[in-house]
């Protein structure tokens, strides 16, 4: 029975090449076999052991397992990062099945390392890294950074090199977030910064480093189509709606996950109207743009990834995802053809507009959001517990806390730049580089 | 880069016209901006302050909050109206992009006034509107009857006249809601008289009012093709798979919740049966029309809308969804041709089949079922609790609340037609009536 | 106005047989309601009155219902029936409708009858049977089974056959599952020998029976297209992404619902990446099928179905979907050629591979995990809770209870082998024997 395939033509020349990509996927899942082996456990509130004593000392109080707060959410998280960005990047005409496909493949290689690397800066107990709901969200949030990366880099590596690109980007992604997380004490549960900020100008970085110019001459294949921009709108929907939820997964029980689903809500909304308004205005004839309706009504969600959980207040939400909607569409419209003619970086499917320039946004009003916190409005008790200070929060105040947030920024944008820079280099230099092709991968 | 554009032609002739999609769009939401910074707040549960008092309280039980009871129901609500809607309307040819864009700048621009105005009459304190998660399901709910009427009036206004007929829609589903939820005290969590009813009826009024002789010239557009009945079956599974959590969604926690999903589940599969039966009985050589699977299928999760949290029971809902698959589908076959011949409606999407009448018969499912409550079936305290009766319910008896809940019916239906001529009127006399077209819009 | 219409070609030429499927549908809803009428009413946590009396003795934690710990699975599991397993078989060129379409009708009849008959030997107390969100999941377990099996028989038969298949199937289930749970106190919670096990052998032995050489000449319309992929990713998708609420939906509450979402997250990640490598190995060339990535890479979690809430630990749900991942794919590459050409065994959409094999192999690997449990592990009442084990288990150890675990695999393969052999012979013989046709029926 024949049946149509994925090939990425380059390799059939090369029977060398044709044993690589089945070679790297099992001898990376036997070396997850034995880390796992050796490292990884269950958390305590899925471990049968502990919930006999949690019985015997009465605390019998099932639906109170960190589980039921956080399961919806992860599951609105895992379609987002699979089916989500799987098919926004469907709007290529000749793209559809490999980005679906490629971006599976990424992600399930990509959660495995995540877990470890992310487990081990912050569930390590005992020598074992105990994993639970939370730390598979995390490794979602991880690979979604991965996700954006690969917005920029689509269509222009093998898919060995996409799953190297991968593994180190993850590792990355696990060291920002300890220094932001665990060192510096930043807030960021919806990952303006360690997600959105980091992805995108790490892919940025990367694509800029595999610039081939006669790549323009294939062109033709990045047209979308009819079917295309349904299939990228599915993509698009489920991408918005679930985003109050990636914003609320990891945030603190309670009034926090509430807010920031609130807040996020408001900012989607605000963005969709003030995406249609600049397409409409910046196109000739006062047509919509598809390709801005798929990504620019994002652009609230990435904002207030850092600030949603905090209290934004719905106003302030309105107000962000409004400039967003703004920023994003003027940077497709007038950015991106200049980032790809005067910086020579080739974005795919816009990154730099729906997560680069909203991350950064994302980061700096939570930075002003924490710095504006009072007693007043969160309660003292409740100000200790957004933000974690400890003790009587002598040593961070909210301004403090604010500065801290800003820094935050900066280390996000330090490790992409640099990250992407070495990773990109060291991966990419030996190989493409001595025989540029004009044709795209997929 | 070029890429394909959703255009509505007949703007590109007038440059005036060009300007008022974006003005529309920007300046409504700078409106919001400031109406949202006036008035609406955080609700209690998604205050920071708040959760301190509670836990000075030792009231901690984070899970109990109407967060978590109502989050999961919300997304599944959220999915519907978002990609439910948007792709049930894709089966026309070439509306694809158009409907599930539209759909979403509608239903974006909505959610916001309605939060405002549902706000306004259910949850305004001290000065303020407080906002959270039921306010949320709410304001997707009101926009949900604003898809409907969509589905009505699809193909024959520009996108700034969908704009006004949103805002006046929302604004009088407010007041409808207002009317039976909080004056005659009637029960109609699933919406089938408040959404259904209401929305149908007004996109039909509105439908008939700009009716145009010369559009059937354009009826090659509005052919279905292979890959749009697969889009619009997403849509159709959608709505069916989450219907239990849309009647559920505002319910009283514990059993009511837990017997809309049942009761919802049970309509909604014997639903599927009679329509497949007429489907095939009512065509020649008795083949099955897409049409009927793809809407009349749904009629049973609107026809249990008002009884669903009730006592209904398993077998009773059956019968409901049986009815309804069958009106439904006879609707579409005998009504509808009807309809458009004779009464100059033409229902792009069938709406008459899949809300209206399926809404008329939840409403009197409803008062059937309020008025037969027991006691016996109850319980004393429950049958208080499950029609909100005050005191001990000596004013307002089972029979009583039947009454009303038929009286519900009567103003949501006297609400939409009345409201739908007014405003059809008003916002469609003024331009399109001079210069009539022959074309469908998107 | 008119539409396409999905068709089966043969009723046109015999007006007898266009009564048939309306029939057949109206009758069985009748009697569907008749017996729902005398036999179903709500589970206590659904009726008002239960409420009251909680309410009365102070036990009035609303959120404690088993409701709430079960209701997003079962919307997870809702949408992997309806949407998952209807559009992954929308991967074949001409079938696409068609297989979404009869999914939903099957599943709704079956559903209906699910509830009856798993009622019947599970929730039936005092002459009713009374049900709530478990039985409901179960229900859609059932008809899981049920697409299963329609997955080899896809195109063979007339929908009223199907629907015939689908109520012995439903039935014989209900005994298998039966026998399993109740009397051989089988723990099988996400289902890898009652409903995959059962399901794909089931299917099979009906697809050997109705074995037509002829079939081959229309192998044509077994071909994929672009479009048709990119349908059956989401079909692919929305199976890999739900199956950890798939596994987890109906074990206990807390922990062991915690851990077989872990376990199933982690055996799908491995799994996919050993389709990968095996899919480009054993392909000319080193391309990827599409077939396999949409299917092997689900193998994952059906093969730790038994186990996944056992403490199976996340490295040992690596190896099972690693080695799953290799299973499967050679299977669509080796075995199922053979299946067809020797045993004249038509596999469709190769259930052998992605159901019946795993199914196997999860079954195995449920009994070494029981019979492996210590006391050590699981603590004394965790060990008798997680197994169900009465009194001090002195009758049945862990190891006891691998050897009924084991028991239990070659019950659902005897039950689906003779069940299958005697519905096939019986509903397939008397019709389509006498006149073979050439054409696929939908």
């Amino acid at each position: 029975m024949e049946r149509t395939r994925v090939g990425w033509s380059g390799m059939v020349k090369n029977t060398y090449m044709r044993w690589r990509l089945p070679l790297v996927c099992l001898l990376w899942e036997v070396a997850m076999i034995v880390l796992f082996g050796v490292f990884v456990r269950f958390d305590p509130e899925a471990d049968a052991h502990w919930k006999e004593e949690q019985r015997q000392k009465n605390l019998t109080s099932d639906i109170e397992n960190d589980f039921y707060f956080r399961y919806p959410s992860f599951q609105d998280v895992h379609v987002m990062i699979f089916v989500g960005f799987g098919f926004l990047m469907t709007f290529l005409q000749r793209y559809g099945f490999g980005a679906v496909g490629f971006n599976f493949l990424l992600a399930a290689f990509g959660i495995q390392w995540a877990l470890l690397m992310q487990g081990w800066f912050h569930s390590f107990e005992n020598g074992k890294i105990l994993i639970g709901v939370e730390n598979l969200i995390n490794a979602d949030f991880c690979v979604g950074s991965v996700c954006i990366a690969f917005g920029a880099i689509l269509g222009k590596t093998s898919p060995v090199q996409l799953l190297i690109l991968t593994l180190f980007q993850v590792t990355l992604f696990a060291v920002n977030e300890y220094i932001l997380v665990s060192l510096l004490h930043v807030k960021d549960a919806g990952g303006s910064m360690t997600i959105h900020t980091f992805g995108a100008y790490f892919g940025l970085t990367v694509t800029r480093i595999l610039y081939r110019p006669n790549l323009e001459q294939s062109k033709d294949k990045q047209g979308s189509v009819y079917h295309s921009d349904l299939f990228a709108m599915i993509g698009t929907l489920y991408l918005w709606m679930y985003w109050p939820s990636f914003n609320s997964a990891v945030s603190n029980h309670g009034d926090a996950q509430h807010r920031a689903a609130i807040n996020t809500y408001c900012s989607l909304a605000s963005c969709v109207l003030t995406t249609v308004a600049f397409s409409s205005l910046l196109q000739k004839k006062g047509k919509l743009d598809m390709v801005h309706i798929q990504n620019a009504t994002l652009a609230g969600g990435v904002a207030v990834g850092t600030s949603a959980e905090m209290m934004l207040t719905p106003y302030g939400s309105l107000i962000v995802g409004f400039l967003c909607g703004i920023v994003s569409t003027v940077g497709f419209v007038y950015l991106m053809p200049f980032l790809e003619s005067k910086l020579h970086i080739q974005d795919t499917c816009g990154i730099h507009n729906l997560h680069a320039m909203p991350g950064l946004i994302g980061g700096i009003v939570g930075a002003v959001t924490a710095a504006a916190a009072t007693e007043q409005v969160y309660g003292k008790e409740g100000l200790i517990s957004a933000f974690d200070f400890t003790g009587d929060y002598k040593e961070r105040t909210p301004s403090v806390q604010g500065g801290f947030q800003a820094a935050g920024i900066f280390v996000s944008l330090a490790m992409a730049l640099a990250g992407g820079a070495i990773v990109g280099e060291w991966a990419g230099c030996r190989e493409w580089r001595r025989k540029p092709r004009s044709r795209l991968w997929l």
